[in-house]
């Protein structure tokens, strides 16, 4: 299975990692928006093309992994690379993902490619989770919970604030939700209850600091609904204890059975993850499998996680499974 | 979609608790070994029919699902019905799967029918959890426990020992086993260091105590290699506080990612049931109509778990799943 990677951050870093790990694959080529010599990457051998060079290799490429931002990137390449490759990405945008299926799905389509989006954790395996769970229990409740680990965009949201030097934003699940839901009473939990915000912020010199804390816990939308924690430290401080990208979280779904609903059930899925790119990464590739055999198989389109029958994630063949892991 | 249940003991009124929690099934009819009109079932004005008069309605029943034991209804029962309906079993004798797999298949394909075997949740949850979670994490390690819950199969032999009445048996899994896992320490783990079993039992009066802790406890293959803890208790004690039949237990998969596998990772799926039987059913019931859709595309032969993709067990259609669940 001969893979691409568009572009080259920590994602497409992880999928260079991931494809090292699954002896079935080869990563062929990166392409780059940058130059092409500025960008150093870990496999030996392995080319950086221009992405304005990309249909050159349509041939050579089984499955082009999409390894852009949700935000403007995806929306535009996936339906456009949808033409000329089979490809995945993981389109995280979860209110735009309906639009984002419908454009990748008339490409693929109409180019007899396969397209798989909005892989990853969440969405990806969070919402794979959701959904057996909620076919199994149909009368029950689902929860979400995120962290502990590194938010992005409310790191960012830190770093525009006036006298903020640099800073970093962890989202943590409350312990006594979590404990709440494990135990099968189906709480109400409202924003605040869920998850705390712990905020570490280098500020730049003679900045007033009361007034930084301030700002970040009022923002609305990204602090002001929560309890946030803000912890002023130095700049070395910073870089030595939080320049990792940790993530993780929780998807409960707690439910009854029974004549009359009288017995209590709860499904937990959770994920423990040092490096959050890495570990979208490492999604994405195992999805990457199942476009290549769904484009094998003649199955065009855009398909997601749910659509995808899980023997297609693995490099084993359906005897051993059935053999070994059922 | 018309479903029929054959077998009525405790996972086949728990199939019957789970049709009514699914507005698109209706329970047609229930097939029994007993004399039917010995057999009292929950859903009114749904017939009781002996086991002899099956073959009569087969144009009646989309699905038939098969509630009887692994050990010797399902291998024989599985195959046979394969011929005349599309079914599916629970049939949980992980050793005997792949045999099982090919008589089904073999049948279900001669007479284009659609089978699904292995349902529930081991096999069935934890064995996608375990596909899923390998084919992301190929470096890694995989942990299964059970419980708390109720072993049948240990409970049976425990009554089966000389001066015991009545006998409940409880596998628990060790907190500090869950916790090394958890850490991503990758541990080897000793039988012993999983699990504990914990017995209540009612003995005979006269009996020797002594005797009958020392018989449980060096049990080969049930409770040799296990630290086993025994209580004494009265018939209505028993009766009172251990007549539920719960269960559940914990899938890891713990691994690394990275160019030198610098990151680890936690997957951990678990399940928290008060009753088994009945939990079994509803993952039965949700299969049950992936059953019915493949039947009905034409899809016909032996299926497991890791065959459907997830979609077909929900009653929402894709583009509602897409924007709610993904």
């Amino acid at each position: 299975m001969r893979i691409g990677i568009l572009g080259y951050g920590n994602l497409g870093r992880g999928i260079e990692c991931a494809i090292k790990q699954n002896p079935d694959m080869e990563l062929v080529a990166v392409f780059t928006r940058r130059k092409p010599d500025t960008v150093n990457i870990l496999t030996e051998g392995v080319p950086v093309y221009s992405i304005d060079d990309i249909l050159n290799y349509k041939d050579d490429i089984d499955v082009l992994i999409l390894c852009g931002g949700s935000a403007t990137d995806l929306p535009e390449q996936t339906p456009e690379y949808a033409k000329y490759f089979n490809v995945i990405d993981s389109f995280d945008t979860h209110a735009r993902i309906p639009e984002h299926f419908e454009n990748v799905d008339k490409t693929a389509k109409e180019s007899n490619h396969t397209a798989i989006i909005s892989s990853g954790w969440d969405p990806g395996m969070f919402s794979l989770n959701r959904l057996y769970a909620n076919a199994i229990l149909p009368q029950g409740n689902d929860y979400t919970f995120w962290g502990k680990g590194v938010s992005q965009g409310h790191s960012d949201a830190i770093r525009r604030v006036e006298g903020v030097k640099d800073g970093k934003q962890y989202t943590i699940p409350m312990e006594d939700a979590l404990e709440a839901v494990r135990s099968g009473s189906n709480p109400e939990l409202t924003t605040r209850q869920k998850h705390l915000r712990e905020c570490f912020v280098v500020a730049e010199e003679g900045a007033d600091l009361a007034k930084i804390e301030e700002t970040i816990k009022n923002m609305p939308n990204y602090f002001a609904d929560y309890n946030t924690v803000v912890h002023f430290i130095s700049e070395e401080e910073l870089k030595a204890n939080h320049s990792g990208i940790p993530h993780g979280g929780f998807v409960f779904r707690t439910g009854v059975t029974g004549w009359n609903g009288e017995h209590k059930h709860v499904i937990e899925y959770s994920l423990k993850l040092d490096s959050n790119p890495e570990f979208t990464a490492s999604v994405i590739v195992a999805y990457a499998r199942a476009v290549y055999r769904l484009s094998n198989e003649g199955v065009y389109g855009c398909k997601t996680v749910f659509d995808i029958a899980p023997a297609y994630l693995s490099s084993v063949d359906g005897a051993e499974l059935r053999a070994h892991l059922l």
